[in-house]
């Protein structure tokens, strides 16, 4: 195969991605939110590069043909963005996993150098500040030291003005919800150039208590 | 260093975990759902084996001594179930993840052999239904095949008796809340014998509205 000319389908480029909302009424939140996305992006028509289906613990995001990096942040901003404008400050997470490459789909065979590079990913500021748990995991098979393209990649998120700090398994990201999905999801991206199979968690709280009464308390 | 005399700790061994009640009262459900969990392990004691501490996005439970994975799965099952207890029925996730090993952990420099094996998880039936989005991620460096501990571990938990089928980026994982941690923390820990760093990540559901109206269905 040349890689270059592989579609993200091909490739295997997608997400999975899960909102939970504090809330009683965590039904009525999370449908709006996924009908309000589906009309923003225009997802109803068959054309576009998405392929969506909802599981009982996550929605599988598929990218199909297009810009994939753009199109799954553009997905995870405006869904979040939407569920928490319906959630009306109560507190939300969500969690999401973004994948490229193995098991079963051809980036497996690639070398780097094959695999085509994805655009920046570009969002409007969303005015929502969130805090995220960041982890990377570039699965290379050749013997390439694992730990050298996260130490990059957090280097590169503290450039990009977000605020990065170290726990315990998971790098803490502070910022603009669009900022931070962009950096992130670029982040992941940009591993996917070198290493054929890479995947990325990322936990992002709103509105959380915690965050709420350090502000008060500043 | 001879990694079979290292400590957890010395190897880096634990978890962050957050649980999720979908439900206006989500604080008083984690307060006393961490509460329970204190009371019920006997964490207050200085004693103990674990590390705790609490972050705006999840929390981190680190193994100093003792029976690693048999106490991380302890702490998730009592805490997912004092929560489920309290939450009364409503919809209920956890995501946990697990970690052993790099960066900056002793295990980052063991090899193979090196490493001290993990007892078998043992846990009393829960008498929860959960369902799991498991991943699990084995960060080699010596260009080990990283997809042949993930496809054995898919098998052994087939084996255990839980249903398993697989979607896009993760593997479903559905039975009883204890049977469910057990399989899939042993699965984590086998892998850690024979990978340094090691990581796996579980999307856990209870009570979900997809998951009574299939029941509702049959």
């Amino acid at each position: 195969v040349s890689g270059q000319t592989l579609s993200p389908e091909e490739i295997g480029i997608g997400m999975r991605i899960s909102i939970h909302p504090h809330a009683d009424d965590f039904e009525r939140i999370i449908l709006r939110a996924i009908k309000e996305t589906n009309r923003a992006l225009n997802l109803d028509d068959p054309g576009m590069g998405l392929e969506i289906s909802t599981g009982e613990v996550s929605t599988y995001v598929g990218v199909k043909s297009g810009d994939a990096a753009q199109q799954l942040a553009a997905y995870a901003a405006t869904l979040i963005h939407a569920a928490s404008m319906e959630a009306d400050g109560q507190h939300l997470t969500s969690h999401i996993l973004l994948s490229r490459g193995c098991p079963g789909e051809a980036a497996c065979e690639l070398a780097p150098g094959d695999i085509p590079a994805d655009k920046p990913v570009f969002l409007a500021r969303s005015g929502l500040d969130v805090t995220a748990a960041w982890s990377l995991y570039p699965m290379a098979d050749n013997g390439a030291p694992h730990m050298e393209p996260i130490m990059a990649a957090i280097e590169e998120a503290k450039d990009a003005g977000l605020t990065v700090t170290s726990e315990h398994y998971a790098t803490i990201v502070r910022g603009d919800l669009s900022n931070v999905l962009a950096v992130l999801v670029d982040a992941w991206a940009k591993v996917g150039q070198y290493v054929p199979h890479v995947v990325s968690h990322l936990s992002l709280s709103l509105n959380s208590p915690s965050a709420k009464r350090a502000g008060d308390a500043t």
